[in-house]
């Protein structure tokens, strides 16, 4: 998947280029894994699911790229190295983001990858509907604009945002493989939506006891912006009880994959036991 | 087309999509006239090349919002009008660029449109070829880059800064027609690119010569920046023949359509002609 990361930003020259690629290193490739996974429980060949899994990981670096400006997030640095905007500047951050997206929507659509054109074209559709205006950008709209709210959000307006800004990108992420087989999403469906907000409470969890050496990122950052998180509106217990009831529904609705599912059933264990 | 996109921002609620919807209103349509056009010289219905006609425009849309950001052009107005970043702020300008762009990619690939999936997918395909970088988002970056370089662009490197910046998704417009029927692509091809940059020399031209109060933006920006231009490399009377002659060469282009191609011959002499 790397490689073909590599290749594919490998295309194009100049300082965005460079930045694409230096922006789209590292991570855990955890959306990309759901891709390759979900193919093959459903036959997809490795070659046709690589474009998918690749195009993910793109829309993933974009939305890293574009939160982490200035005017968003304002980090200096994201696993453990400076954000692009801090390397470069935020022309080239801008730029950069702009561009691996518009690539994510070149790999989905490439012949080389599943030969049927309409299953290309439907990826292309549900990964715009996850990342657009009524998914992934809306959750980062909520999110920004909680900053300046005069109340904290409550659990369901946090829910809410989180299965927009990272829960939608995830379930595309497991529904893949079903969609290019043509057949049923509904059990990779739930896998990806009780991940997604498994996800993001690990993600708060470890806000609060992570080891910054590790997850490249300030401990406390949302507690000292006086951020409502799971943690915040839970406590720490409830909140670590909460995701692990997330990843046990997930592993369960896996049961109609029997163990050819058990990679899948790893990656939701590792997601809340992960220290980075 | 205003309709469609109406309709497709209309999906999304909040300060993104409102912005989104702001950011779209106005402007020439000449990209959608292309798209149109293109599709009815080959047959295509009106019902199916609305579709690339509404997201080729979402993405210029996008294109123009980012453009204007403060770390880009810095521009305070567009068609007269606050840009999105005035009338909003920085992080709404990005989400409702960002959304924009994923909504091109949304249309293209609406089953709703072509019948042929392959067709959808390679409409998405070949818009991100043209999008980003190393298309649209290359030009950009060259333009961006051309602000702080120790001398000013040779007439080569701004043509090709400017097939990038403009000309990509002209031409792309132009060419989705043939490319929904599975035609030659090559004398609408031919068309766009000479338009493309026939429409940036007239934009230099405009620069020198507009009135602010049509144009809605200030005039002489460029020359004051100590910006090459068409203008300050040809003078402005060879620029106009330049452009003149390119639409002649883009009128040409069309012999194969005989007299079915007049709109697109009245389209342009009218890039040349405009006042704004």
């Amino acid at each position: 998947m790397q490689a073909h990361l590599d290749v594919a930003i490998g295309q194009y020259d100049g300082t965005v280029a460079e930045a694409m690629g230096y922006a789209s290193r590292g991570g855990k490739r955890l959306r990309a894994l759901f891709v390759m996974e979900g193919a093959r429980l459903h036959g997809i060949a490795p070659d046709h699911a690589v474009w998918p899994a690749t195009a993910i990981e793109a829309l993933h670096a974009y939305s890293l790229v574009h939160d982490d400006l200035p005017c968003m997030d304002d980090d200096d640095e994201r696993r453990g190295m400076p954000t692009v905007h801090r390397r470069w500047d935020e022309a080239t951050a801008v730029l950069a983001g702009d561009a691996l997206q518009t690539l994510a929507f070149e790999l989905v659509a490439d012949p080389r990858g599943h030969p049927d054109g309409a299953v290309r074209a439907d990826l292309g559709l549900s990964l715009a509907r996850a990342a657009g205006a009524g998914g992934m950008v809306r959750g980062q709209a909520l999110d920004i604009a909680a900053e300046t709210a005069p109340t904290p959000l409550t659990l369901e307006q946090i829910t809410d945002l989180q299965a927009g800004k990272t829960g939608a990108l995830i379930t595309w992420s497991a529904c893949a493989g079903p969609l290019m087989a043509r057949a049923d999403q509904k059990p990779l469906k739930t896998y990806g939506d009780c991940i997604g907000l498994a996800f993001q409470i690990a993600d708060d969890v470890l806000d609060v006891t992570g080891d910054p050496e590790k997850t490249g990122k300030a401990v406390g950052k949302d507690a000292a912006a006086g951020k409502a998180t799971f943690v915040s509106l839970l406590g720490l217990d409830a909140a670590k009880r909460r995701a692990a009831d997330l990843v046990t529904e997930a592993c369960d609705a896996l049961a109609v994959y029997a163990d050819a599912a058990d990679s899948l059933r790893h990656a939701a264990r590792f997601v809340i036991a992960r220290d980075s």
